[in-house]
């Protein structure tokens, strides 16, 4: 744009062939203050690739791509096929298992901020908790986890108190009737960011039993990802902590 | 039948006479055997009419019908205009506006059987749980209620715990989230009979919302009923409550 | 907590520490309230494990953890590659093929409760069924079963009536409509816990079917727990067979 | 036509115009072959007009339509103000309030034929059957009926086995889990029509809990129609007992 | 009965005792009572047995148990595997592969009964039709059909209209949007048994799409069957077509 | 934007402060370009307001804003209270009754294009067919109507093949079963625009029914529009119809 | 039919046998009409095959059939085994992998119309929006696209704003929640065809979320076809751009 | 508590008895725990009292209570009937009659902090969008906002692009397709609270189709809150901006 401008002035184009060139610019435009916008707050963000029903050469080119940019990359619904392609690629990259995460680090995060709290209703909700640590930790957060605290035996949450008072921001990861929410959001003051997973079996319809319950919850304080989301939740929380 | 059988033994009629009206006797048979399985656990049933689509002089004649027996009769979903119908014919006749229930006493309970508990969420529930209260109270036993006691300020819940322990069947009346039922099913061993209710708006869809909740429980010992179905749930706790 | 008093009273520690620790203490004696509760009514009740969901080295260390409390184990919803697992290491386990269950006794069950009885609509309800009969069983209860007496052939529902009217409380597990639940709810006043399973087709939306048909059911007494959940009612009628 | 033909052949037209108008007459055809088909079996069948959505001018007009072919004419969800608008213009008209149908006799009907059999569940669900009642004694059958015979009370199903056992065609009429049809279904091997009414509250969805349980029927010989859809059934019944 | 009925008149028991023995009768009697009533209608009716989630064992036992009683016998939702199972045992076994139909025929049926048309929309629909014929013809009756007359080109339907006249009663069996059962209702004045088919993708929701259509058909006379129950139709047909 | 640029060539702004301006420029760009690009192809086409939801004043504002521009105003979705406070203000404004459409005219269309062809399947279909029209008219379209044609009695529909070949565009508005779009789809090649509407009961769930059956339709170049969104098939119409 | 009025006209057939032929002929009539009609715009149309749930052997009988009317074949939903088969028997075939569409080009299109843009949101969203591309330029369209558009960067829409500024027809193909469609209504005059896809996970209940998004958008020209439907479109947006 | 401890110590109670009371006592403690909790953040935060469902004697008694501990008050969701009724008591209570709020100032709120954006999509949601701005200025913020920007006309939404730049959180409320939260949150890195409106008509579903849209957004940063839940997006990015 500059160089229009110069050229502008300098006589070698007239007004209405700026006005002209203009009139396709703002695009470009917006998209750099969206990336001025991004920068400045994009300090240790991460480059993400959702990876569901994408390719493998499809990934591998995104993340060649995202490579170019200097920023850490993390690639989500990933399964070990994918893993095994761009590890050959990238040496560094590392796979939460659990997770389903692909990390490559292109610079090391040093200083951590403040604490995120993981919390999971049961057993079989880890990996989406996962998931949404690998995406916290990697965006510079502390993030503090705590399992299988569900609401049938309340005295669980209750040992995890000091936690929760702790820490700045939680995430609660919960699937079947997914109450804790509730509970946990009645308990604290802190923003709860609640995340229905598709456990459990019958009437919990993959998620929208928990799904309904957190949207209803009659707690102040709580708000909803998509089922199973934890990437979504772990970056929501990383944008609260900063 | 015996009449038959003496008739049958004098040689009034014979075999194939007898076997033609047994065709067409076990019909009248089982509704006595339903009448005597029923009379046996009875003392002190009410007689039930549900008056929802019903016109009052339905409503009116199944009354009538039922005054015969002498049990004491229980009208639920009954509406104002309803209870001034039945209160012209029936003089003793008692209204509780919140249940929309109406009792007609015949025969005085004296003594009452254990604890049932009946719990609500919020205040919007208590409609429902009156309900619950009024059937449960009539079939003969000693309800106790804590009404708004709901997750958000789950402190509110330890504070009658006295009532919980003391109790022999619990009934959990929730809207919204329905995560009270959890809660409870996990803090106590006793039976908890879960009542969804309507209470909400938005995502809670007329009560599906804490329906889902409720049967999703990943807590022991839970069961539920119809939506807003207090008078099930009183019912059935007065089952077990024997 | 004696320890803190004794130490109080001792001098050693001065109100506000005592105070500061009390802060912290709730908690612990909610839990040690809660393990008393239990306590009282465990007699004979099995620990659980909920394996769908958890990896095989989760559901060994739960065993693990469950082992030292010497009560029985109850394993659900456990495939035959989870057995082989647990067989290794705990030579008496046992399988329940339809049931997906394993059990392992840590103490034999000497006398049994009272009568459940367990009723399926069809053939292919039997797994369900079978669930809530070692549940129930390893709960300490005596347990019939009639299987396949669905409403399609309603003779065969009174061919159990003397099942029926010598039972405490019954389970109908019933795919497709349902409708079972409701007609043993009108034959008896016995309290009736109905199981909607995923058997059916088309229209039965796995499930969705017969669970509205249960809990409109238009017969008092009659209770619903989750789709397929047979732990769950046999749990529920062991608590109201004490 | 016919006129065509004969212009044709008369040399008034050539070949190329009458193939030209016959490409244009197939649906005038196919409308006189329906009507032939149509005017065969509609001996005594009446003209309806479904009255809900339109507004009373446009009811009026349709029934001076249907007055020129001197049949009986069934209007259905008629509300009493479209009755009083159309009482004015037809004398004769007839007024089924509990059923909103009205009827204008254009010819007796003399001689009927068998019997169709006509069940309720509840007493609520009298209107949609007296919907089907009116529609199938207008197509000249002969209908009995049998009200508030519901599952939870399964005897007085079998007291009026004998109309059961004496009607050609039955309808079953239920609300709320609908296992009405199911039992009768189980009982006869007579065609069974199952109409789910909007009879009920919460998990019955308006007729979504005893439609899917007539659409998952394990009884042979039970079809559907839609909820409160008394006309389809009673017209349904007509054509299969003819 | 009898013989009890004899010894009472011989003295041999009291009347006590037969009223006692009595009151246990009723359900053997109705058992009778509807064999008797089955057995009238049971000409040429086969034994049916629904394959889907029972076990080769449970098939195979409960086909001996069929074999008994003379019947040709209909396995339905059989896969290729349990064929193999039931061949080896009966020899004269048959599949239709299309259908997922075993059929074993105990009695040639000699006489066919007038005419079944069954239509389908598209050719993805024939599996569920072919289930429907072999059920209709082994009930004795002749089946005529017409594949693939999708209303997407309606002029295939009118080429089967003669057909449709010679028809008594028309199964339309359609997936996708359903619409030809409405259609075909709407050209002829025989019964319509409508089948919905899980054929389609995405909106049709594995047959929620043409099950609705069909119920809402405003075409008089058409009524509908589950999802994908070919059977259910055959059936229903073959009992209005006697 | 002009004016900036002579000023940054007359050396006014130097090339930082107009790179500054234009960073808040590109989006009045933008807004520009929209206007410019839909001036060209407004010629006729009228500013519309949706009234539903908005309070008296809110529109009369609204309308106020637009009649600057001398566009015919088009208002959907307005009930007599807001066409009688805007009949008020603009003494041209009109109204049609049916359509709840309320519209003034700034500058009179004087040639009409092509034909768009709007059927309805039943009467009470025409609401939102007359929305349609409205629409359609006032882009500047000649529109034809057919009401009433729906596939009960499909000659009626026959009837009507002159005006299905002389159209350009069709749009099918259709309640109940919806099945209407599919057949007018498979008769003709001309694009077809579905309306699903709420007219119906029972399982029509206020237009759900029809919805699915015109997204699942076999037959080829059918698209659709929300339920009752008369004006969105009106206009979706108009921009294929240039 | 030529003959039969020939016949007539010379003598060999009366009056009345004229008319009955005629009654049968409609039928056919109105096959020819149809064929007729097709005829005039189905040049360069390809004859189409949706390949799923039917077997290889009928898939090569219809293309069979089809192949003797000398037009291009477009078999949409083809796997590769359905390829595999088809290629042995038409040497021609080629397969769009990600599309999953065989075409089979009996005549070389030679002239391409206009500009139809297919866009999609996401990466994944490509293999429908191939099936509409291959679907469009077999019926003679030239077709720009532009891949992963989607909301989430909102500025890689305005890079392809010339692509939308030049194309008569826009397609939008998106899954997750489906924005894209009302943004790029937003932007632009032309009409555009939204295609939810069954892309996403948790609450985009397989292509649910886009489409209800779609067909609630505020965006003026826009309609819907069914999820995942590529074939759809592409064949809508070549009837528009004709 | 400090009294028993001193009681003890001193002698006046022995250990078992400090025991049996601390045991009674977590649950005060717990309680006091949460208030302290809150007493530390709630500087500013109202007591908040949610009307629907309650009645104006239990709305007026809940208020009282709230009124000694000398926080401002909210109540939401009331309608003017509740208004008066409060009105009379509270002389100062404020009526927002869009947002249905009534706030009761006990202290003035002096400083505000940074800025909270309220947008939404079109003017029917800005009740929703009101009740989140009370209840964010009454916890302290300083509340900007912009109404109707939807996605139809994208320019609207960039001509607010400094208010989106300079705000720390955004509250996007939009009903119909929900679109405008993707786009808000694909341009900015600025958490987004998500509010899904009722607003709309046929396929929105009274709010699940935005609330679809928005819990499947592609866009990172997004959260969800309960459909038509302004009170909760204002709650939570209260918590967020302190």
């Amino acid at each position: 744009m500059k160089k229009i401008l110069q050229d502008f002035k300098a006589g070698k184009i007239n007004l209405e062939e700026v006005l002209e060139k203009l009139r396709t610019f703002p695009y470009e435009d917006l998209k750099f203050a969206k990336i001025d916008t991004h920068r400045a707050l994009r300090k240790g963000f991460p480059e993400t690739i959702f990876c569901q029903g994408k390719t493998i050469p499809q990934i591998l080119k995104v993340i060649e791509a995202m490579s170019k940019r200097n920023q850490n990359i993390l690639a989500t619904k990933a399964n070990k096929k994918i893993f095994t392609a761009v590890k050959k690629v990238y040496k560094n990259a590392e796979y939460n298992e659990l997770a389903k995460t692909i990390v490559i680090e292109k610079k090391k995060l040093t200083s951590k901020k403040g604490n995120i709290l993981v919390i999971t209703a049961g057993t079989s909700d880890i990996p989406v908790a996962e998931e949404a640590i690998v995406t916290a930790e990697l965006m510079g957060n502390k993030v503090e986890k705590a399992y299988d605290v569900g609401v049938a035996g309340i005295h669980r949450l209750f040992d995890i108190k000091d936690k929760i008072f702790d820490s700045n921001v939680i995430i609660v990861v919960a699937g079947m009737e997914g109450a804790l929410a509730s509970i946990v959001g009645g308990l604290t003051a802190k923003p709860v960011i609640a995340v229905p997973t598709s456990v459990g079996y019958g009437a919990s319809f993959k998620g929208i039993a928990p799904l309904l319950t957190m949207m209803n919850t009659c707690s102040e304080g709580v708000v909803v990802v998509n089922i199973d989301n934890g990437f979504g939740a772990g970056y929501f929380a990383s944008l609260i902590n900063r």
